[in-house]
């Protein structure tokens, strides 16, 4: 095999797409913005270069295609997402945008015509955009996004309808990106955690996204002055939330130690109102993310904490005001197949790999909806991502690319006979 | 005895200086402020009413005198303040104030010269000023406003040498402020606690005003993605926080139970920042109030503290990264011939008492540093204070001045033969 993936060549065009940037705050390319399709112009003019037909579906992703020998044959896919949240890096989103590219430009460089299409996809607004949701795109191209989701506004009153059309979506049309021909579709992400570089390994194939339950736990007490309120009167409702942060932790470490897939929860958010020194709190408020690899757990979770926060305020004496589900999304399974022909690639290159489960959301948690879909990970310095010091090493992003570009051919070779 | 307190006529006057309050946030007449300027006026016509001669003193206490029989006696001081916090009430310090005019009052009318000369004051901005000082001109009494303070700065940079010579204040000669000539100082205060109203009972007399020490903790961790970094991995400094705030409690009441006077500890104030939902905190704070009768209470409280919050740090593998003592005040102990003269007049006069402590601050404890001081609490409703709910009943009022001016004239009529 001819195919070779030109790293010098990826590495650049990650950088000069990380700098496409609002110059005072690094690295910052919001949705929707100025600088987005400034990105959007120039990784148009990339997939061009790579021999890739490009166009922008009625639910706003860039979609850059390239033909297949046999015309019935359903596509194959290769994206991720090319927005940033504020202050985020070069990585999150463009590493896939640009690994798709890098692997198109090969396909060219080579004369490789692959039995199916292939389409490199950039898709819209992944991270939560300034109206109020995430995953646009790959909603859109999942049949996820609504009439109610496209009158959401953002603080100028903007519609997103009006919005997309304006980065060359169709609103009216946009059940029509609904795909139904999809045979696979890929991923490649920083990983976005700490474990693919602690435990030195080179790839990550994804098992699954995490579902991701928001809750809002507020408990109402009774405000009173710090210094005249004997102890024993108190209906202190900080009391509760500090225990309940406590909980949270013990019984995540529980659930993750169950051995049933990757548990986490958080409290992000603490808040006591009034918020004075010498003011015993009337309020206080508490945010969880909780995030599970299966359901089930999660299930379990909802429900201990549910008991936990009555039985947390009936010992505080206050009043368990507020148990709100802010959201709720299902874990979505990766395709098996599709993680098994990853980590036969990873090991024909020589690379080793693990499996594990994707803490984050990710666009392919909305295309596993309607395609066999599947992640590669590659390591992230320090596991920090969202911030301007994420990195990944030119070497892990090609190995990831490779990996990529193996598992294609794979897919392709080994479905060469199907049709839709 | 012909002395009787009108009650009626106290009731009008601390109704009226509630009204000279800003009119969109009742009741609020900030120390230095065009309105306080306004109640001070007000003030001084009622105590010229009353009978006495009016001045301001070097450290700006307005002060209304009523000479005795004796030149050479000792004063004794009848004393609260005028001022309020922001959205404040109409009863701390008004009472007090209105109380010792009532009082002045009662002996003009009744043609009662005592021994001792009588001097009811209206010390200056008792309340947190926008100077970031409290009790400026009890301070200044007792020798305590020092050329430091008087170089604080408000918001619009003036000092606070300027704004006291604005309300008739000598900044330059604040050290001829400081008295050594008071026999006796008495105030008349609301509870700002439950105790009273929950347990019926009609007056308090203060055994001590505790010291208030407040402590500011902080704890640094990593923050990280809250769905991608695994619970094993973490090194959240709510977590820590969390703890301490329950540790926090639990200590406080166990202190509290052991029979050594007030103890209470309060956290108002936690933080954890950045503060997102999928955010693991990278730094947690808190701001600790904790109040003692008995100052070796509070040294054990700081030094468990201290030693419980570096366990936490440990515990959840971060950073104890501030232990500040933000400040530490001692306990003032009331006089105790002045508290059995308050408790021997109630009884005199047919109410129930009980000793207790003062979990707020009040000038009584700058003004015990250089006399005998004492106070009388009397129940409001709800324990509330500092919110425009605060309330007292005007029986209650009627009788704490009762008791006031019965024991100004045990004390009087007691020391008669004294000098200073």
């Amino acid at each position: 095999m001819s195919l070779r993936i030109d790293g010098e060549r990826l590495w650049e065009d990650l950088m000069a797409l990380g700098a496409i940037t609002e110059p005072e705050r690094p690295y910052t390319r919001r949705s929707f913005s100025p600088l987005f399709d400034r990105g959007r112009a120039w990784l148009t003019e990339r997939m061009r270069e790579a021999s890739l037909r490009t166009h922008v579906d009625a639910a706003g992703n860039l979609i850059g295609r390239r033909d297949g020998k046999d015309g019935v044959l359903p596509v194959i896919m290769i994206g991720s997402h090319s927005d940033s949240v504020p202050s985020g890096g070069r990585f999150d989103g463009m590493a896939g945008v640009a690994g798709g590219i890098a692997i198109a430009r090969a396909l060219a460089a080579g004369g490789v015509t692959l039995a199916h299409p292939l389409e490199i996809v950039d898709f819209l607004a992944e991270e939560p955009s300034e109206f109020g949701l995430s995953c646009i795109g790959s909603r859109g191209l999942s049949g996820q996004l609504s009439a109610a989701h496209l009158a959401f506004t953002n603080a100028k009153q903007e519609t997103l309808a009006g919005a997309l059309e304006r980065v060359g979506g169709n609103p009216r049309e946009v059940a029509r990106a609904r795909r139904g021909d999809i045979k696979a579709a890929f991923e490649l992400h920083i990983e976005q955690g700490p474990v693919l570089e602690a435990e030195g390994i080179d790839i990550g194939v994804v098992t699954a996204i995490v579902g991701i339950t928001r809750i809002e736990i507020e408990f109402q007490g009774r405000a009173g002055h710090a210094g005249t309120t004997p102890m024993r009167g108190r209906r202190d409702p900080l009391i509760a939330a500090a225990h309940l942060i406590g909980w949270i932790r013990d019984r995540a470490v529980a659930l993750a130690a169950r051995g049933r897939g990757h548990f986490v929860a958080t409290v992000g958010i603490v808040e006591a109102l009034p918020g004075g020194s010498n003011v015993i709190p009337r309020s206080a408020r508490i945010v969880i993310d909780a995030r599970s690899e299966e359901r089930s757990l999660m299930e379990e979770f909802l429900g201990a904490l549910d008991e936990e926060s009555r039985n947390a305020a009936t010992a505080a004496r206050v009043e368990r005001s507020k148990f709100a589900i802010l959201s709720d999304n299902l874990p979505a399974a990766c395709d098996r197949h599709l993680q098994r022909v990853l980590a036969d690639s990873a090991a024909s290159l020589g690379l080793s790999s693990k499996s594990m489960a994707s803490g984050a959301g990710h666009d392919m948690a909305f295309i596993a909806q309607v395609a066999p879909a599947a992640m590669v990970f590659i390591p992230c310095r320090g596991g920090l991502s969202h911030a301007p010091e994420e990195w990944a090493s030119a070497q892990a992003l090609e190995q990831g690319t490779r990996v990529l570009l193996e598992a294609l051919l794979k897919v392709d070779a080994q479905s060469a006979g199907e049709t839709t």
